[in-house]
C-alpha cells in the first residue's frame, strides 16, 4: 500500500491496468475509487462526473483529499475510455447503462455494470419488474451475474458482468446454502431486509433527510422491490425450479450495512447439522465470507465488516417448531457495489481475487 | 398540565389516586414517573429504589429535574405502600414479580406488573419458556393479560394486569386482525422484529456499550425469545387454535422505538381490501391506534410515535405471489412498557383509557 | 390534555384564542402544531402550506396523525386570517417575514415571527449581517426580542414579537448571567455551539444527507454566522456596553439539541460562589430555567431537555487559571423556536406562561 | 496487502519485526491489531489479554474474524515478551503502565506506551494532575512524546514513545502553527474539543450506555481535563514560554472522531495570510496532514478521517473583530492512539513513516 499517495496520476503505471469509472461523484463511484486506489494492479484513469467535470476527485470525495493528485473528473468520452481503458466500471443510475453498455460492449472493453440494467437474465421478468421491454435481449445473454461465490467460472470469461444489487446480494447470501440443498420449504421463503442509507445515493431526498432518517425503522417497497427479481432468478438457478419470495427491505438507522434475515421452515430431514454443513460446503473455503458460529457475539452484523468486502453469515434453528433463520451481513457499498466489482474485475483479469481488497473491517464502527 | 411542576409532593393532591412505583431508577420507572407527572388523576407517593434510596427522583432522571419536587427515591416498604397507595406498578426485572406480586396482592392494591412474570396463562407454557414451575398458578388464573384493545373488559375488573412485553406488543399488534379473521395461512407466520436499545434496559452491558450498539443491525434470540410465547398465546386465542409463530428480534440503530413486521400467506379469498378491512375492523375506532394507508409516508415507522401509547398499523399485499405484510410501530418504553401500564390502570380505575396520554408525538425525533 | 383529539376542528372552540400558523408546512410549523394541539387557550384554525395546501396535517407531519382532523393546509390568504384569528405565527424562511409583518401589523393582530426579520433593533447592523437596509426600520423599533426571561414586560405589551435564532438562544442563555453581573472578560467571550440536524429545516439539501449529516463533527459559519448579531445586541445591553462575541457553531450528530458552550477568563474578584449567584439570581426563578448542579451528571446536555421548553444551563470554574465556562442546553425547535414562540404568546394574551408548555422531557431520548 | 489473510500466525515472518500487544482485547489493542494486519514488516506474534486468554482474536475481535489465525491472546509473560519480540505496544489503562514499563524498558525493547503514564516532561505536571509523584521520573525523562510531526527526530532515537492522548493531539493539532508563529494572544486560548464515544474505551459504563451516550451533547471534565497538562506542554515548547489553555471536552454523537475547535484573538499584525502560512509551513509536507480549504466542504470533519491516521485542518478568520478559529479533526482510535503508535514504530524502526497506514478514509462513514 505504500506509495498510495503518489497514485492517481491519470495515466497508467507500469503493470496496471488502466480503468475508467463512469459516475464517479456518487458514492459507488466514490467507494470505486477508493478501492482501486489500494489496488496494486489497477490505476483509474478516467473518472467521469457531469456535475463536477473538471474538479479534483477531493473536491467531491473528502475522504480521497491527498490521493489522486493528477486526476480530476472528466466528462463522458467514449473514444478516450476506448484508447486509453482496458475495463469500465459504470457507477450510473440505472436505466443510463441501457445506453452506454452496449457502446462499450463493442469496443471490446472489459464492463463492470454496477446498474441494474442487465442483471435478470430473462427479458420476460425484466419487463415484469421493470416495466418495458429490454431493448438488447442479446447482452442480457451475454452478461455474467457478477456474485463470484455463484459465477466464479462465468465472470473469468465475461466482457460483461451485471453486479448484483445490495438487497439482493445479501438476501442471495443468507438463503443460497439452504435452498440449494433444499433444507427448507421452498414454498414459503420470507427475505426481511434491513438497510443503511447510504444504499439509495448519493442524491438528497426526503426521505433521506437526515431529521427523517436518522432513528428511522422504516419498511419500504414492501409489495415488489425489484431486487426479488434478481433473488428469485439466482435462487431459482440454485433451486432448479421456480423460487418466490416474500421479500420486504427496511431502512435502518445506520450509513452502511445490510442485513438480510431468511425466515423459513425446514425440510422434513433436515436439521440443524445438516444447515451447518451447507453453508459449510458452500463457503468454508470462500476468502471473503466468514461463518459466524462462536465467540461474545452469535450471529452477523453488518457493524462488524464495514469498509470491506466481507460477508459474514451464519443461522439459527428452531427444532420447537422446524424452522430456521439464516443470516448474511455486507456493507452495502463494498460487497453490496463497488468491492464486489472489483472482486469480479479480479476474475476477469486472472488475479488473485482478493487483490486490493482483503484488509480487516473495522471495530467499532 | 398546567402546574405539573408542583405535583409530586408525596402525598395525594385532592381527587388523586395515590400510586406508588416499585423500581423507579429504571427506564420503565422513568418513564411510569413522566407520564404519571402529566396525569390529572393520579399521583406518585412513593417511588422505590434500592440503588438511589434518599436521592431526588431529578438525580437519577435528568428530565425530571424541577419535577417531583418533594419526592425522593425510598427503600421499598410494603407496609407504606399498603396503607398509602391505592395502586403499584411494578417495575423490576423478571423474576423480582414473583416474589412481590403475591404480598401485594393480598393487600388489595391494584397491580401493574411490567414484568415477564404473570404474562402467560398456561403454567406449562411458562415452564417451557422459563425454566421452572410457575409458584403461583392461580395468580396466574387471575392475571388480566395488559393489552387493552384486546382484554379491555377483563382488565376493568382485574386486580393484577400482567402488563405485555414490548416486542410481543408490537408483533400482536401487527397480527391481530388478519390472524383473528383467518385472512391469512397460520401455519407459516414470520414475525421479525426491530427495536431500539432502551429496550435492554438502564443497565450498562457489552451488547449495549454505545461504540458497539450504534449503528448495530444485530438478530438476537433468534431460536427462542421468551416473548414468543406471548404472542402465540394472544394470537391463538385469537384464532381459537394453536398458532406458533417464526420470530427473529434484531436490535437496531435507535434508542426508543420497535417495528414489528409480519410475513404472511394469504388464505383462499383474501385480498387486500378483506385484509383492510380486517385492520379497520379491530383498530378503527381505538383511541390509540393510527391505520397508516396515506400521505407522504406509507408505512408505519415507531420514529413518529416516539414518547407516545400509540400504536401505527399498516400492511402490503403483494398478489403476484398472495403474501402480505403487517406492521405495528410503537415506542418500547411506553406503548410497550409504561404507557401501555397507564392505559390499563385508567381502565381498572374507570377512567377515561386515554386520560394523561393523549399528546402527540414528535417529529422529527 | 384530555379530548386534545377532538381539536383541530377548523374553527375556534368555546374561549380559545384563534391562531393562525404561516408556513405551518416544516418543522419549526409542525413544532407549531404539535405545542398548540395541546394548549388549552389557543386553537389552530388555519395552517398554511403553498405545497402541501390541501392536504391534511398528517400527511405531512406523521406524528400529528389522529390530530387536527378537520383542518387541512390552505394557501396564504391574509384576509381571511384577519377574519378569523387573532393571533398569527410566521414560521417561513428568512426574508418572507419582511413582506409579511408589515401587512399582518397594519390589521391589528398580534404576530409571532420565527424568522430573523425582525430580531436586531439597529437598522446599521442588520444592513451589516444581512447586506441590505432594513425595508420597515420602525417595525424593527416597535418589534420586541421574544426571549421571555429578558424581555418579559416588553412582551407584555408587544404586538410584534421576534422570535430569537435556536444558536442564538442558547448562546445568550449560557452567557446572560455572568455578562450582566460583569464577573467575566467582556473582550474575551468565545461561545462554541453545538447542534442537530432540525435546524437546518425540513428541505432536503446536500450538507443534511443522512449519510453526510449522521457522525459529522462539522464547523459551519465560523467567520461570521448571523445569529452573532442577536446575540451582541442582547449581551451588550445587559452589559451596558458593546460586547463581541467570537462564535463558531458545529454540526452534530444529533437530530434536535443545542449546547452552547461558554468560554470566559474571570474578571477580578470573581470566583465560583459569584458566578452561581449570578445564575441563581436570574433563573432561580424562572419555570423553564433549570440549574444543573448536582446528580449523576452534572453539567447540562439537550438530550434531557428534548421535545419541550425547558433550558438547561450549568458551568465550571478552573480557578488554576481564572476561566469559566458556562453552558446552556435547549430543544432547538421548541426553546430555539416553536416553544419559545408559545410562551412569548402566553405572555402577549395574559396567560400563565407556562400553559401548554409545562411537561416533562423524554428520557432517554 | 494480499495475503493477509494467511498472516497473524504467532510467530514472525522473514522480514517482519515481532511485536507484541499488551492490553490487546480493548479499543486501542483491537486497533493495533488491524492496523499491524496490513503492515509489510510487522508481526504481532503475542497479544495479551487477562480476560480473554486462550480466546482466538476473533472472538472480541468480530472484526478480524478470519485473520490472525495461528494467533490466541495469552497471559502477560515479560519473559516471553523479551524472548520473542522487538517492539511492544502497551495498550493498558493509564497506571498500568508505571509497573510495566520500567520493566520493559531494562529488556532494551522499543516501547510504545499508549498511556498517559510518560507524557509529561515534568515531573512537578505529573503531581499537579495525576496526584501523586511519578515513581520515574529518569524514565519521563528518557521518554519521547510521540507526536511524529513535532518530535520526529527524537522519536528516531527513543526507546520509549509516550503515545498522545486523543483529545490533546486534536488541539496540539488545531494550535500548534499559530502558536508556534505567535501569530495569536497566547494569553486567551480556547480549545473546545468534540469526541465520540469509543474514546471512554471498551469497558460499558453509564455514561456510555447506548441510550445515554447516543445524541448527547455533553461536557465533561470541564475544569481540569488531564489531557490539558500534555496541550500546554507541548504547545509552551513551541512558544517558547508558559502557555496555559481553557480546554473543554465535549461528548457527541458518533463512535469515531474527535474535532478539537481553536478559538483564538490574532495577535498584532496578524491576518489570515500569516495564518495560511504558518499551517502550510508546519503541515504542508506532511504525508498525514491535509490542510482542508475548498471543496464542497471548507471546514474539517472527523467523519472523513475515519479508519486512518490522517488529520485534518483548517481554519477561519474573522477580520471584524480579530479572530480566528483553528480545527484539527482525527480518528481518535487511529491518530489518537493506535495509529500515531504505529507511526513512531515505524520513525524508531528506521522504515518509511507511513508504513502500512496509508490508505484512503471510507466515505460516507
Amino acid at each position: 500500500m505504500l506509495g498510495v499517495c503518489d497514485r492517481g496520476t491519470g495515466r497508467a503505471v507500469s503493470g496496471a491496468i488502466p480503468v475508467c469509472i463512469i459516475g464517479a461523484s456518487g458514492y459507488t463511484g466514490g467507494e470505486l475509487l477508493r478501492l482501486l486506489a489500494m489496488h496494486p494492479n489497477a490505476e483509474v484513469v478516467i473518472a467521469t462526473s457531469r456535475e463536477y467535470a473538471g474538479k479534483p476527485i477531493g473536491y467531491v470525495h473528502f475522504n480521497l483529499r491527498g490521493f489522486y493528485k493528477g486526476l480530476r473528473f472528466s466528462p463522458l468520452n467514449i473514444d478516450e475510455i476506448t484508447d486509453k481503458c482496458e475495463a469500465v466500471f459504470l457507477a450510473v443510475p440505472h436505466g443510463a447503462s441501457l445506453e452506454l453498455v452496449p457502446k462499450l460492449y463493442e469496443t471490446g472493453l472489459k464492463i463492470l455494470d454496477l446498474s441494474a440494467d442487465f442483471r435478470l437474465k430473462n427479458p420476460e421478468e425484466y419487463k415484469r419488474w421493470y416495466g418495458r421491454e429490454h431493448p438488447y435481449p442479446d447482452l442480457l445473454e451475454k452478461a455474467v451475474y457478477g456474485l463470484p461465490e455463484l459465477h466464479r467460472d462465468e465472470i473469468r470469461n465475461a466482457r460483461l458482468v451485471a453486479v448484483p444489487g445490495c438487497n439482493a446480494t445479501a438476501a442471495i447470501f443468507a438463503a443460497a446454502p439452504v435452498v440449494k440443498e433444499k433444507l427448507v420449504d421452498l414454498d414459503h421463503l420470507v427475505i426481511d431486509v434491513k438497510v443503511g442509507s447510504s444504499e439509495a445515493g448519493s442524491k438528497p431526498s426526503p426521505g433521506d433527510h437526515h431529521p427523517e432518517r436518522e432513528n428511522a425503522i422504516r419498511p419500504y417497497s414492501a409489495e415488489g422491490h425489484r431486487h426479488v427479481a434478481e433473488v428469485e432468478q439466482e435462487l431459482g438457478m440454485l433451486a432448479g425450479r421456480d423460487v418466490r419470495v416474500a421479500f420486504v427491505p427496511h431502512a435502518v438507522s445506520a450509513i452502511r450495512g445490510a442485513l438480510a434475515t431468511l425466515h423459513a421452515w425446514l425440510a422434513d430431514g433436515a436439521d440443524e447439522m445438516k444447515v451447518w454443513r451447507a453453508y459449510a460446503a458452500m463457503y468454508g473455503k470462500e476468502p471473503f465470507v466468514r461463518i459466524v458460529r462462536t465467540g461474545l457475539l452469535r450471529y452477523p452484523d453488518p457493524k462488524y465488516v464495514i469498509g470491506t468486502n466481507f460477508v459474514d453469515v451464519g443461522f439459527a434453528v428452531e427444532k420447537r417448531i422446524g424452522r430456521m433463520a439464516g443470516f448474511a451481513a455486507i456493507d452495502n457499498l463494498v460487497r453490496g457495489a463497488a468491492g464486489q466489482a472489483v472482486q469480479s474485475f479480479n476474475i476477469m483479469m486472472g488475479f488473485d481475487e482478493t487483490l486490493g481488497l482483503l484488509y480487516p473491517p473495522l471495530k467499532p464502527a
